[in-house]
Parts: structure tokens; sequence; C-alpha cells
């Protein structure tokens, strides 16, 4: 995606030891480049959520390894990174997805190859990324385009929960790859960005990028959106996950769930974008996967720019209070109108699934 | 209630010619008051929120009207000041309560004796206030007492929104009043606060009140509260309310709406605790309810402090990215369990308000 003019990827490789990725710590205020020499430092940059996004996560996992590879290419130190890789954030599957795959394709090969194969397969791994963001938005394209076709004039109004922009994947995003494509066709559209506490990944990062496109939309307080629904003024909601499961369940950033039921409650299509590496064939239902609790700082603090521009942190709590920050919750299938995969679009639930990627009826089964 | 062993009311008259406030602009960070010399030294107090939550707006107006009438008694001014309070603030009816009460009081009173009577009328608002309070907080406990006994041992999980404790009221407070007499009796309880964006008075009001009175409580982000009652860790929810239509639609804060749909959700009762003066007879149902529209800064911008103790505020979204910040929303009646005033607790319907409050079936009939 372009960023003034310049068009951006959010991982990329810096020479041969080394891949940089945008510091999504430091948007909306300032766009700067982390560099990442060694698996330890993508674990940070994946703990500390200098990346943030389940395909994002990802693909920094893959180069994790591959620069691991470069200074040891035993099958310890790949047993030792993954391991290391698979702890740093416990709800998003695409981080095992992706290590599990580079560990494939690494494992019965001589360790003298290794440090190629492994930088070839994280390209690779990214390269499709992009290519699956972009079939899921014109997938969803097709949906807003007949919603749109329905407002006859007026804008179309769709809400979005925290970000499933480009910036939580390599490029384009899942949930806003057809908001983009839509915008880029000439519907004319608005979208509702819930802030998306205790982190604000909607008020910083989708406002931010959705300004940059040059996408029409309004900042809300998460509290907000059910609100404009019994208003009328919600067309359809489309959001990301970090996990779906194999019934459909969907996990994602805390408080998706609350937004499913006022869907329900008033009939606005609530629906959910993913690549096929998002799905845990393995897991039956929702209430098995691991919900990661962060640190209640992220909810009691909050960092932000000074009028002189100095950026700071501040307490904006009752001293002493003690505060609890899940990451995720889990949106029963039932709540979701559709996934909208690279594939196409299919029902939320097993069958559904299944029609799309019918060659992992064996790895689900295998699982039980 | 009590802070650090001194017992505080929210209000109380300064002399003759002032009340005090408690800044609740500077809470948590620093207990302070300000003074309030004139009926528009009250609007701004209540338009800029150093005082809020329906009661309180109601007590305060009353007091404007008192200081008006000590530098004016006309009727002209007393219309004035009528206009003038409650256009500042749109949704909380106790406002248009407590202002025709004063009105209805002093307009066919000789001039000379008006300063006086308001005086005593703003008083006489807010200590009926307090023992209004405490009977909600007695017909509350009632409640929490059966659930507690459910519980067998663990702590009783009660989730709230916004603030509806003693700062929201003249003392007591109306959502919090059961929570305060069930911790006295030693009902183990633990309160899950929502931050309530954007001005988070769950955070800063709520769990200082609840800090200060020390019962046990955890602030969550708005997103969470879903989440926790799908775990099954909330008992039972306990929020205020800024305006009841006749039906038993309730106007509360932002995000109200959201947390109903999950208890309904999740089978977890949804009370509204209220003053009868919160009831808007006039109305049939919640759509009728005007929504106060606020401005965005309260979303874009946070205060809080720093960690040298300056207080600062900053700017925590995408520079150049409009919001918008509806204050209140509509929870429909069928979602709400019961409604517990000072005369008992009645289902959120028409006949269950009639049945608590019958010498106001006139007053419904005549607004038709």
């Amino acid at each position: 995606m372009k960023i003034a003019g310049r068009a951006y990827r959010t991982i990329w490789p810096a020479g041969e030891a080394a891949v940089e990725v945008i510091d999504q710590t430091k948007l909306p205020f300032s766009l700067s480049a982390v560099r990442l020499e060694s698996a330890e430092d993508a674990e940070r940059a994946i703990r500390e959520m200098i990346v943030r996004g389940a395909p994002l996560i990802g693909a920094t996992a893959a180069y994790g390894v591959a620069l691991a590879m470069r200074s040891n290419p035993s099958d310890e130190n790949l047993d030792r990174v993954h391991a290391l890789l698979l702890a740093a954030r416990p709800t998003a599957i695409n981080l095992r997805w992706a290590l599990d795959r580079m560990r494939a394709v690494l494992l019965n090969q001589p360790r003298g190859r290794r440090a190629a194969l492994a930088w070839g397969e994280a390209a690779a791994i990214c390269d499709e990324d992009v290519e699956t963001c972009r079939r899921i938005g014109q997938h969803g394209l097709a949906i807003l385009r007949e919603a749109g076709a329905r407002k006859t004039g007026e804008r179309l109004n769709v809400l979005t929960h925290c970000n499933a922009g480009w910036l939580a994947c390599v490029d384009w995003g899942t949930a806003l790859a057809p908001i983009y494509m839509a915008h880029d066709a000439g519907i004319p559209l608005h979208v509702w960005v819930d802030e998306t506490r205790p982190r604000n990944q909607g008020a910083s990062l989708t406002a931010f990028e959705l300004g940059a496109h040059g996408v029409a939309h309004t900042i809300i307080a998460d509290n907000a959106g059910g609100h404009y629904m019994q208003r009328g003024e919600v067309d359809l909601c489309i959001v990301g996950t970090d996990r779906v499961a194999a019934n459909g369940d969907v996990a994602n950033k805390i408080g998706t769930y609350l937004k499913a039921l006022a869907g329900r409650d008033n009939k606005v299509p609530f629906y959910v974008a993913l690549p096929g590496s998002t799905i845990d064939w393995t897991i039956a239902n929702g209430r098995e996967i691991p919900i990661e609790e962060r640190s209640s700082e992220e909810l009691l603090k909050m960092t932000g720019r000074k009028p002189d521009g100095e950026i700071v942190t501040i307490d904006i709590a009752a001293p002493g209070s003690a505060g609890a920050n899940p990451g995720f919750d889990v949106t029963p299938a039932q709540l979701v109108t559709g996934l909208i995969t690279e594939r196409g679009i299919c029902p939320a639930t097993n069958v559904g699934l299944l029609s799309l990627f019918p060659e992992c009826r064996t790895r689900e089964q295998d699982a039980r």
C-alpha cells in the first residue's frame, strides 16, 4: 500500500542478514522501521507488538527462523527457535502455521542449504500472503458492491474493529482489502472505525491506513457501534480474525463478540475475512482457543502525543486499582454471516469451511 | 461516603451565597472542590462535566436556580435560568425534573421570599436524593444477597458500566448503593468496572469510589465484559440510567446496550437502578429520548498523569481522522431484568413502572 505516494510492505529484506518491519508501536505519530537480525529480535517484535496481526505475525516468525538458520542451521536450533517464536503470542494460529511450514521445508535438507532455503521460504510466505489478501479483497468486494447497489446514492457504511488492514498483513489486509478495492472502484463508502481499547489499533492503525489511502472514516468509541446499528447507520461489519475453529467460531480482538451480538440484534450482516492459514482444523470449537491475557498496563496507561510533539505515557485510571486485559474473545459461529477467504465466501460452519478447503478434511480427522 | 475517613457529599452549601462541588474532572488524581456562585457557574459545571450523573445534575441545577434567585428573583430571571440550565445537557431527565420542581415551588411566591425558599428547596432535593439512593441500595441489596447465597463461598461478580455511584448522586449512588451495602453486610463480592470510553468514568470515578470504600474491583476495557460473561465470570450487571421511558426502555452511558445484549446471550441478569425522578412519563419509548452528541475531542485526546505527576492531555488517534461521540444509547426494555427504584423492584414495563408509581398515571395520560 502507499503512504504519501510511496509503496510499502510491512516487512521486507534488508540485505541478506536482516529484515526490516514497520514499527507499529510508533504509529500513528511516526513512521519508522525496526531492523531484525535474529530470531530473538523477531520474537521480541512479535511479543511487544512492534508487528501484530495474525498474517504478519506468521511472516515475521518465518523470517525469524530464516535469520536463525544463518547463524546455526542445526536441528537443535531449528527446534529451539520454533519453540521460542511459537510462545511469543498464543492466540494467532498463523504463527504455528508459518513455523510448521518452515520446519517442514528445512528438516530433511542439508544444513549447508538451510539458510538459503529458509530465506526463500519466508519470502514466499510473504508473497503468498499478498496474493491471498488480494483475493480476499476481490471476494469481499462483491459483497460491498452488492450492498452498495442497494444504497441508491447514499454512501455505504461499514464498521470494523481493531486493525485487519495491510498493517496486520504483508500488504492489502484481510477485512480492509475489500474496502480499499471498493474505494478504488468508486463505490461511495464510509468506515466506522472502532477505537479498539485497550491498545487502540483502530484509532491509531486503521484510521492511519484509511486516511493514507483517502477512504472516508470516523473513529468511534468501542461502546458506540451498537447505537449506530440501532439507528440504521451501519450497513455491514467486516473484521479479521486470529484463529477460526473447525466449526466456524471466530477468535478476534476483544470486543468483536459484542459487535456481532449487536449485528444480530439489528440485522446488520457480520463478515469475517481470513486467509485459510487462520483456520485451526485441530480444534472443534472456539471454547478451546487459548485467549492471551496481556499486561494491565495496556489498559491503565495510555501513550500519545503532547501538544509540543513529545510522546509520553500517562496514567489514566484510579491509582491502586487493578486491571485485567484479555486480548481476544470468541464470536460464536451463529453470529457470523459469512467467512471471506481467498477461495471465496462460505457459511461459518464446518461444512462451509470444508467446501472451500476440502483437502483439510484429513488434517481435521487426524487431529481427533 | 467517606474518603480516607472523612464523610463527603458531592455538593454542599458554602455559606449562603455559594455551593461547592467535587470537581470530577480532576479525579482520580486529585480531590478538589469548585465553588459555584451563580446559575452560570452551575450551568458550566454541568456542561463541562465538573458534575455529572443524572441525580447530581438535577441537584446542581436546583442550586443554580437558588443562586440566581439571590441576585434577581424575578419571573423573567426564573424563566431565563430554567432555560439556561435545561440546555446544559440534553439526555438526563432529572435536570428537567429538578428545574420544574424549583419553578413550581417559586412561581407563586413573593419575590422577597424566593431566595430563601429556593435555597431550602435545593437542600431538600439533595437530602431526598440521599434518602432515595439509600432505599435503592436496600432494595438492590436483597438481589445481591440472594445471588450471593447461590455462590456458596465464592465471591459474587457484579459488572457495572460508567459511574452510577455516589459521585453521580449526592451520596450513596444508584447502581453502586447496593454494592456498598452488600460489602458492608459482609457479602464477598468483586466488581468488574467497565473503563467507559471515551470519558473513562469507570476507570477514573467508579474505581476511585470502590477503592476508597475498600470494595474489591478490577478495571476492564469496555470490550471485555462479553468475554467474561461467556466465561461465567459475571453473576449480574447493575447500571444506572439518565432517562427511562414510560415503556421501560433505558437511556444510559454509551455502551450499556452492548452489555445488556451480552447479558441476554449469557443469561446474566441485567438490572438498572434509578430514582423515580429518572422516569420520563411523557415519552412512550426510548427511541424518543434525545441522545447527546459530545465533542470528538473526548475520544481523540486523553488526559492523565505523567510519571512526574504533571497532568497532561495527549493526542491518541491518527492525526487528521475525525471522531464521533454519542454520549448515550438506549437499551430496549426487553433486555432489562428489573428496575431497582426507591420503592422496590419492578419489571421494565409500563405496567411494572406504574405498579410502583401509580400517581404518575395521570401525568402519563396528560402527555399523550
